[in-house]
């Protein structure tokens, strides 16, 4: 069976896991303490990062975005990224956008100062950073929501790429408490639809030790 | 004419240089400061960064990621992402390592920290942190070494995306004269047979107001 190794608040896991339910791969999880830095992994992967994807014959495909850049040639059926240039161009815009400024500004501010720190022990986390990583969410939201308002799916029509991207980093803040879906009606409506998908419904399924996700979080509904 | 929107030492606009003219496609620079925040650049890329390729008939790709797919998809005569699956995998994870690892752990502490100071005024660079760039260097040159050891090229056989993401970083430091190349003289013979190349010229003849690069930079004999 295909292997994915994943932390469950990982961004970049959630989006391949999303991307592998999307085309409809069968996959197995297994939790990699990547903080752990076990040897057979870092055979796998020398930047000691999930996700890494094994393939049943044994082929190992480490970061998600070479991961998901794989799916899309090896497994076509299901595109993701869209149907002619424009379209791919758009929606790698907007993934660049969410796993690069987004997880700069919101992710790594917010997500990774509690969970990193948490995990290692290093203390409680910086408020100053926490502040600006709300401050960032704010604005962030008021863009997806813009891209919501206009598109059916933020790329365009059809779901792709982006939206798992977002809806990954998104849902992981979500487990936390973080995101004050308030902001925008319009993302609001957009997360609302995509977590209805069974792609999703892993995801909502996640518990994570000694981390209680607000009741909205699996909310279907919400 | 194609056209890029850049700035001299972006490793990110580099690599497209490179890719450009490794494929043989003419194009045009134009430099973009990016801190302005010019309206008329926002809306090619409202990530307010470079690179921005616009090609003859208008259409703009942001983001070297997005722009070396584009490129890879659009014009496949002379493919730099490897063969098949396994080249492939190996490629992009090369660079995600250069342009994700290298930059957050050796470019943007040295680059970018004297770099943007600079342009933008903001003081002088902290010196624990442009330490901890050269302590980082030590160790990625380390590996670019083993790698270029074991391979005609970074990732195998043939020349590919990842040769250009990691002398794209690699050049624009060595710009800076940052690059101690004594720590690894496999690393060093990689880099002479890189910068030898036709598609590198353009690169060597940079100059930046106000910088002026050590005499090895442009010296293929170095």
């Amino acid at each position: 069976m295909r292997l994915l190794y994943h932390l469950p608040l990982s961004p970049y896991s959630r989006k391949v896991r999303l991307a592998l339910a999307e085309k409809r791969l069968a996959f197995e999880l297994r939790v990699e303490k990547v903080w752990e830095r076990r040897p057979e992994f870092l055979a796998l992967n020398p930047a000691a990062q999930v996700p890494v994807l094994v393939e049943e014959g044994g082929l190992a495909i480490p970061d998600s975005a070479v991961i998901c850049a794989y799916l899309e040639e090896t497994y076509p059926d299901t595109p993701l990224l869209g149907a002619n240039a424009n379209e791919r161009i758009e929606c790698r815009r907007l993934v660049a956008w969410f796993d690069g400024k987004f997880a700069r500004e919101v992710s790594e501010n917010l997500l990774f100062q509690k969970l990193m720190k948490r995990m290692l022990g290093r203390g409680e986390p910086e408020g100053a950073t926490i502040r600006a990583g709300y401050q960032n969410l704010r604005g962030h939201l008021g863009y997806l929501g813009w891209l919501a308002e206009h598109r059916r799916w933020l790329a365009g029509d059809v779901l792709t790429l982006a939206d798992l991207a977002a809806a990954a980093h998104l849902s992981a803040l979500d487990f936390l408490g973080d995101v004050d879906w308030s902001v925008s009606p319009a993302a609001k409506d957009w997360y609302a639809r995509i977590k209805c998908r069974p792609s999703f419904r892993a995801l909502l399924a996640d518990r994570v030790p000694g981390l209680t996700p607000p009741g909205h979080y699996a909310d279907l509904d919400f």
